[in-house]
């Protein structure tokens, strides 16, 4: 790493980069039509449109080497982006003349996979349930599960760290991953893919370009730690009477369905609602109306009797009064139908138009009266709005969301959206909270972050990227305030 | 952090600044008798002693901080040390003026335990055995498990990133922490010590310290992620007719017995000979005469019945002809009878005095290979050393020491353990192996780290310790070369 001097001498126009870009790296790779450019440069939701130079779409890590060299020689920022999915506008270009957004769609080879070490190397541009479907046809499985596995890339879940419905079995993203091979910000390509399980060999470089959302370099290729794929499991969903009962009864499956429950959802009323909105066609399940739901997975490979063990489960929860009702899937088709009001939930609420979506997490035994509190004090003071409290409960993981009043006009709906937030935060202050648990930071929740720092931890973090981008090229303003983060966005929706 | 600034004026003697920290800290505080002080400079074998100018024990963080100060001022470097019980003398002071000890002894506080969050937070100085006690009063477990449990003490665990038997299970100790509290080298104390299960804010600071052997901060507390401590478990000591039969029987139970799969050992033949030389008592299990065996825990919690899936699962590897002869424990008491062979192996080898011990790891698939060609080499080029091969096979981590004939003057037999370690590291490179699977790199694999470690591994590696300690006074010559890592040092026995 080398500190980049800034020229005094005039910098060329962006038109003529521009075209230097193109002449050196061709059209396929350059990207500058702004129809072209559109879908790089909105977030997945639509709520928000960024700006760019230019898209570059490296065909391998040599490519990004040389793309990255040539923008820091040119002085453009690159802005990293995996399948445009993540949450927090940390793949989002600001600036027309100074940002180029580098998309990883064109490297999306399985490199290999390795059935008897139970891992993989991939391209960081793969399409997750790509991986799954090729780990399949092997019985293996990368336990990494949300809703954007369609379209997110593996390397964007490595830069955020992605969580997902899986973690309190399989961990964070950071858990499953072996080896990263990085393109530094200046250039230089780091080739960190070790496919081995251990490896103690001094300060874990890996582990500082997981969850760094591209600020400090760009995922380039990946060794995944795998599993066996799961052949059987049993999927219940069940009415509690009380966000108490529902941690009550994690507590409970963690303990009697031991290293075998794979997730744990808490699903409230609404969701049944939203569901309804999402697919008209949505058949509930017969149950009884309760204030809570748990959504509950169980998987195994090998022979273990798993309906023996959930039936054991759910007798013993039923004695201590914990379950009011319930329904135990009979079919894989029947489980899916259960997992289509996880779904249609968040399908329901999109529909609903812009709202607050939130990703806070307490200690599980925080859970409760977290949601409790949010909620009344959201009531208090918001009283026009909706909110919906959903998520991975096992891993103090929620997701209290925000509906506004229909027919608001936008500031009046930005504003109270805001507000909402402000509670929220406040809140999850209270609780020892974290206001980002899986999504991430990017530019949205810079400023919470920022004021959530302590002084010491400023230090490390501007550091740390002092050191590994003195330039400030790597995705400026994302997670750091930055001044080379740009103004060139604009609200939509 | 701020870069120190070399006075160019006389320093002061060791013997003053000596005086002038017991002065300040007290003679409870800081040891400066050579009596006192011998424990803390030899390593845990007892074949190397070191030399430092004093043993600090902090009673408390603030305290840390406050030595850490006053021995920056001084220009003395601090060595952190855990239990001792360290394998690369990565806790070994070398210069009897310029270094101090720092030990956690003191802080041994176990702060809280969150039994329905499945978190703890203990001082760093908490020998892991005690926190284990503590925890399984509420039913609960941190699953790291090493042969040094009795002695060594979480914040050295978490500073070489510790290992163990339990890993293909559970992890390595990274895998099991949710928050550090760090003093860094210029004495600010960094709180890092979050018990939330997911927090994507940003980098992660604390993968900086875990496995850096104190050479970028000092452990100080620690937020522990707890599994529930199992109820159940079944031991099986199985015989096998080849290494490859070990890998593929290893790769049927990773399947078969899924996540409830808890340890997986290679036991050699010469591992029965050994337990009994550690304990004439001992009584081996009536089991046929095989090249290899296989040392298997399986455990659960909750209502599964684990007997049956393991009748099940060796019944299929009886089926497949991969195991000729087993024993499965009736009862606890034989189940520690048959971890015995695993710990009496490792006492018979300190028995027969100096060896090389190593620590290397492949992946799975390539075990056999390794083992096979390693022994085929060393019976080559050293016929009378005795080599054994052991470990965690499920992770690919190999233990394979080689013990000299006896008898052999000190200069001969270090020759020859020399050697041997040159052709395993040269077998392992062939196999794209690592040199340290779980002890870390220390003094004593600092020169195969540096020779195997790119060059821009390196510059990554120097940036960080240049950005946190670029004054080198925190364990300098632990993992990089320093030219403050001094010469006093003596090889015993």
């Amino acid at each position: 790493m080398t500190a980049s001097t800034n020229k005094m001498h005039a910098k060329p126009a962006p038109d003529a980069i521009l075209a230097g870009l193109v002449a050196e790296f061709g059209p396929k790779t350059v990207l500058s039509d702004p129809a072209d450019m559109q879908r790089y440069c909105r977030d997945w939701h639509g709520d928000v449109e960024g700006s760019a130079l230019a898209v570059l779409r490296p065909a391998d890590t040599e490519e990004v080497s040389r793309l990255v060299r040539a923008c820091a020689a040119a002085g453009l920022a690159v802005v990293p982006q995996g399948g445009n999915t993540g949450l927090v506008l940390g793949g989002l270009p600001t600036d027309a003349a100074g940002h180029v957004v580098l998309t990883l769609e064109r490297m999306n080879r399985i490199r290999t996979i390795a059935a008897d070490d139970f891992s993989a190397v991939v391209d960081a541009g793969c399409i997750l349930a790509a991986i799954n479907a090729a780990l399949a046809e092997q019985d293996l499985l990368f336990p990494l599960s949300l809703a954007a596995e369609g379209s997110c890339q593996i390397g964007g879940n490595i830069a955020t760290n992605a969580g997902g419905i899986n973690v309190l079995r399989y961990g964070m993203t950071r858990e499953m991953i072996l080896g990263l091979e990085v393109v530094l910000p200046d250039g230089t390509i780091w080739n960190g893919l070790s496919t081995l399980r251990k490896n103690n060999s001094g300060v874990d470089l890996k582990q500082l370009f997981i969850g760094a959302e591209g600020s400090l370099g760009i995922i380039t290729g990946a060794a995944l730690r795998l599993v066996p794929k799961p052949t059987r499991g049993e999927t219940a969903f069940l009415a509690l009477r009380s966000l108490d009962d529902v941690m009550a009864l994690y507590a409970l499956a963690r303990r009697e369905c031991c290293d075998l429950l794979s997730a744990f959802e808490l699903v409230p009323p609404e969701g049944l609602t939203f569901a309804k909105e999402a697919d008209a066609d949505f058949v509930p399940p017969q149950i009884a109306d309760a204030p809570a739901y748990a959504l509950i997975d169980v998987a195994a490979t090998g022979p273990i009797d798993l309906r023996a063990m959930v039936e054991a489960f759910l007798e013993t929860a039923m004695t201590r009064d914990l379950v009011i009702d319930g329904v135990l899937a009979a079919s894989e088709r029947q489980a899916a139908g259960l997992w289509q009001i996880r779904e249609g939930m968040i399908e329901g609420q999109a529909l609903r138009g812009p709202h607050l979506r939130t990703d806070l997490s307490v200690s599980p035994s925080q859970v409760a009266g977290f949601i409790t509190e949010s909620i009344e004090e959201l009531g208090r003071r918001l009283p026009d709005c909706l909110p919906v409290a959903y998520g991975h409960v096992g891993d103090g993981n929620i997701h209290l969301n925000v509906i506004p009043p229909r027919g608001l006009e936008r500031a009046a709906r930005d504003a109270m959206l805001y507000e909402a937030k402000t509670i929220l935060n406040a809140v999850v202050d209270r609780h020892g909270g974290g206001i980002s648990a899986e999504h991430g930071i990017g530019r949205l929740k810079r400023g919470d972050f920022e004021a959530r720092r302590s002084p010491v931890h400023e230090t490390l973090l501007r550091g740390l990227k002092q050191l590994l981008d003195p330039a400030d090229l790597m995705n400026p303003g994302c997670q750091l305030t930055s001044p080379r983060d740009g103004a060139d966005v604009r609200s939509l929706g």
